[in-house]
């Protein structure tokens, strides 16, 4: 059991609306063909936005929603699976937007791809409990779209752009807000089922051009993504059940990563989930990433699908392949 | 106070041994003008290996030098301020290496570029005291050559290649090691002032060739981070000392940062150290990155410049920019 309370959340998504009928025109597919490929029906893509831009954003509704300033934030994380640059983290350039409150606030990025804000909640979660940090912010900003390769259907038809925020502190004597049990499980046999070759070390962009192959361009099996994460999925959330003493019937929102329809479908499926027990925004933002959990929390929130002392269950998968649970008292 | 146990480390060098006259030849430049720019007479750059590689070399090695078996391991930390692939996490990608033994082990990364070590340290140090993992790997592997300008004669005399890992569990019961204080501060001010532009969202190359003015290599404006760094650093130790309630003649070594030989001299200066009361290793490895913290430590336990009971401090400034500093009792 941890001491952790969520505070408030900001989302931020880009200027351009693109519907799954305007993407087939763009893609130039017959009309239906992304929708039926992705179920995917809407998604934000950045005009000019910023990954430090929208999670400035971001981070500033989520203050305004926690009713909190700046000054109060001890330490702040960037949890995305995208960069803005290679060098230095993307945190202090939303910490350069936030201007000087931020000044002498540390800041850093976790990355475990789509679960980055996952992880950074649970690795962080333990220094607040100790009492290193009163009040930390973790962001997720994702810029998907400019790494898609337009050739493929099936991954440029389910990503979208965007970022949320979140503000813990950990909980006040006589409140109840906790995580229960948590776990993260690598299953590197899977490193290469998602990826983005290029951009690091190994395929560097100095020599590297679009001739080569587009190694820094996206590319998924999400066949095989499916087959493991189907395999690991029953007996991870069990186990996360089990360390929280709790069943499946006690979670009132599984806040799953938007990794695809089926990627849902498969979670519902194998964790036997009631009609209304998921929170489902796919449909509505496209895969976002590391920020796609945060934007599922923060809506579930403002849609009153939870509230004070519901057990939300945070879940998903990640390039990696990386399996990762939080268990939330909210 | 943070129950930690420093239990082995390890630390691995590319094959490719450049001594300052190599580079003063491959640079064109008058023989001697390397050695004079950046103080730093050898260092090591890849010929082939790979960032996982060397990763993957120094945490076998950590494994060696603590008497572990990788199936103790519960959490494996890539912390280095170069990743190598755009996704997924340089973590899981060494974890691949590992094999089946690093099978369902936690595998992410934390970056604060060349802080990304203590910063990885600081933060796990809270999950290690509250017992959510019992022994963990932070590992940091740098491959800077790739990205250097080598028309720039400040950066690409001063930085090279490597890796180091090291093994830490909580503190046994009557054991003494621990972190009495720690601190991490940024100040984005100086987010630009070292920085590698492209390689993320922003310049991203499928867009941005080598015409367009170089985006993908590392900049640096040395003398204004020398002078922020000098301004904060004095007052920053000062605070962190206060809380570890201790004097700087209590620490046995500094194990700073290997920014530059002018920052190694300006921390002993500002910070009133003995003779043999700091760790350099900049002439042998040159800047390493996030690396060159946890490979001078390693090179300070083997060439027993501490021992067991002995007060470490680990101190450096980062691109962000960020200063951290770890008071350890080793």
């Amino acid at each position: 059991m941890v001491r952790v309370k969520l505070l408030g959340t900001g989302k931020f998504l880009p200027k351009q609306y693109t519907s799954a009928e305007e993407l087939d025109l763009r893609l130039q597919k017959p009309m239906g063909t992304v929708l039926k490929t992705s179920g995917v029906q809407s998604r934000y893509f950045v005009d000019g936005e910023t990954a430090s831009d929208m999670g400035f954003q971001a981070a500033t509704r989520a203050l305004s929603a926690a009713g909190l300033t700046l000054d109060e934030i001890d330490c702040i994380i960037c949890a995305s699976g995208t960069k803005e640059q290679a060098m230095p983290s993307t945190a202090s350039l939303i910490s350069e937007k936030l201007g000087s409150k931020a000044r002498g606030t540390p800041a850093f990025d976790i990355d475990c791809t789509c679960l980055s804000f996952l992880v950074a909640l649970d690795m962080m979660s333990y220094a607040l409990d100790a009492g290193r940090f009163e009040k930390i912010m973790i962001i997720s900003t994702e810029i998907a779209s400019v790494g898609l390769d337009w050739n493929d259907l099936e991954s440029c038809s389910l990503f979208g752009d965007g970022a949320a925020a979140a503000i813990f502190s950990c909980t006040p004597d006589l409140e109840q807000s906790k995580i229960l049990s948590s776990s993260i499980e690598t299953y590197s046999e899977g490193a290469h089922l998602s990826e983005i070759k290029g951009g690091g070390t190994k395929y560097h962009p100095r020599y590297f051009l679009e001739s080569d192959g587009a190694p820094h361009l996206f590319c998924i099996d999400g066949k095989k993504i499916y087959k493991l994460s189907a395999k690991v999925l029953p007996e991870f959330v069990s186990q996360l059940l089990k360390q929280a003493k709790l069943t499946i019937e006690d979670i009132k929102l599984v806040i799953p990563h938007q990794a695809s329809l089926p990627a849902l479908k498969l979670v519902r499926k194998r964790l036997n989930l009631g009609g209304n027990q998921m929170m489902i925004t796919a449909p509505k933002y496209g895969n976002t990433i590391a920020s796609s959990i945060p934007i599922a929390l923060h809506d579930a929130i403002y849609e009153n699908r939870i509230e004070r002392g519901d057990i939300v269950l945070l879940l998903g998968t990640s390039a990696g392949l990386s399996i990762g649970g939080i268990v939330l008292e909210y």
